[in-house]
């Protein structure tokens, strides 16, 4: 049982239209790990800069995040700053400052180099090759993407969408990547790109999980008041490779569970601003939605 | 077990990136009841001119569609034109012709008017009265609604929801009507304004059913190749309503199952021109992939 994950970590400055928070800790890493942790201990490989609070370090250690990957360096940790629309769907950068993790090199601890699953979240797909070489033989990769390396890095892109596991994408991404407009289609295809299991996450509408034999969605968990989202897919990927690195066989049955747990821990994120619900998130909330799911699910 | 549907029967001009097709059948009380014939035997009262054709009639007396109430009149049917963009989530209508509906005020046969269950399907609001006070207390009143009675009579809107039991509305509507932007906020809104059970509808990501102590999602049924999304909302109202009708007693999960199959007989409409997968629809399909459709929500 062992799930690592590669992503950022950093600060963000959030405008949505209930408020505006100013360098506040975010990044894919720490989301993901954040919501693994309710299912695996997971191990994170990501750099910060010295500017990080040491008190979010001794957060994440109390959930039993593994911080034997994480880089402090000098200089300043990434930063980015996004404003959302009214209706949320919606969202702009308004900056990006990489900081310490322009020239980030991940660096993957020895005693991580036989993970079960990895993880690597929103990376430069060049720089897979070199992250990957340092595994030996995972169970299972998975990967996300962003806009950004859709436009810039396409062929770069195509070729680690045919050795992945796994492929998280929103439904813009999928899109875009594919050239359909219908989902399940774009699905499908992203499918015959390579992945054995395709997820299109679709915000408050949920997701489509795409397998060989298999297509299915999971909606998302009804939420009144969505106070920030980022972090929502992030969060979803965390919640769903958690919960797969627990169970012993990933059986069609287990990835949809893994799916729901998913929308499930997304659903808690969005509810405040960064990472604060996860502060005082406890695993029996975490079942509690879990079978309210079900039982909103099941006719 | 008797379900009465108030709505048009028309002609539709319709263009979807697959093609066009000139003045075919359709119309919201179509399509409604050729959905809720899978389940109970629809009564419909509606007007057409003498260019509707009697081959069509025909169909919809085999599908057990009881047309005592429909009206032919000396004139030309009601015929609507529209556009789909290429992602078919968003259509423009180039034209309207009302002709016979114009002026068309509903008379509800006697036979009629101890219906169950009355749906008045995208009628101006004004005419609610009216065609309500020719039926004796009816079990369950349903309604649905288009943008232009939520631009043009909104206290008319308003006042209706107020005395009807179910609310159709796609999730543009439910944003119009309440000034909510997210979805669960306004469908619980629409819950205040008066019916005891509101439906908001997401076209390809399915609908949220909004009862007193209940929030419940149905998925779309994955649909790779949707050739005219024309009359999906007017299936899913049919297959809901029809379903209900059939049921003894209308508790939460039958409700659900109802959803379930509001979404089915959708799947099947998007499938092909116009009510052309009515032709050769049968049971045992709409069955089929009800089941089919418990089978990927399980988990």
């Amino acid at each position: 049982m062992s799930l690592v994950i590669v992503g950022s970590v950093a600060f963000d400055t959030i405008e949505t239209p209930l408020g505006r928070r100013e360098r506040i800790v975010g990044g894919s890493g720490t989301y993901c790990s954040l919501a693994a942790s309710f299912f695996t201990r997971p191990r994170i490989v990501a750099v910060v800069g010295r500017d990080f609070p040491r008190k979010t370090l001794a957060f994440l250690r109390s959930r039993r995040v593994d911080l034997g990957g994480l880089k402090v360096k000098a200089g300043k940790t990434f930063h980015w700053e996004g404003r959302y629309e009214s209706d949320l769907n919606r969202r702009t950068t308004v900056r990006t400052e990489l900081n310490v993790f322009a020239d980030f090199r991940p660096e993957v601890p020895a005693a991580y180099s036989r993970a079960r699953i990895v993880y690597l979240a929103n990376l430069n797909p060049e720089h897979h090759d070199l992250i990957l070489r340092q595994f030996r033989r995972p169970d299972l990769v998975a990967m996300d993407t962003i806009r950004l390396w859709i436009d810039t890095k396409r062929e770069d892109l195509l070729r680690e969408l045919g050795r992945v596991d796994i492929f998280f994408a929103n439904d813009e991404e999928a899109r875009l990547i594919t050239g359909e407009a219908n989902l399940v289609a774009a699905g499908r295809a992203l499918l015959r790109m390579g992945p054995s299991l395709a997820v299109v996450k679709k915000g408050e509408h949920g997701a489509l999980v795409f397998g060989p034999n298999d297509t299915f969605g999971v909606l998302a968990h009804p939420c009144e008041r969505v106070v920030d989202p980022t972090g929502a897919g992030d969060s979803f990927a965390g919640g769903f490779l958690g919960y797969l690195d627990r169970v012993p066989r990933r059986t069609p049955k287990e990835v949809h569970r893994a799916a729901v747990y998913g929308t499930v821990l997304a659903s808690f994120t969005i509810e405040d601003f960064g990472i604060a619900r996860f502060l005082t998130l406890d695993s029996g909330q975490v079942e509690g939605r879990y079978r309210q799911f079900r039982k909103l699910s099941s006719f």
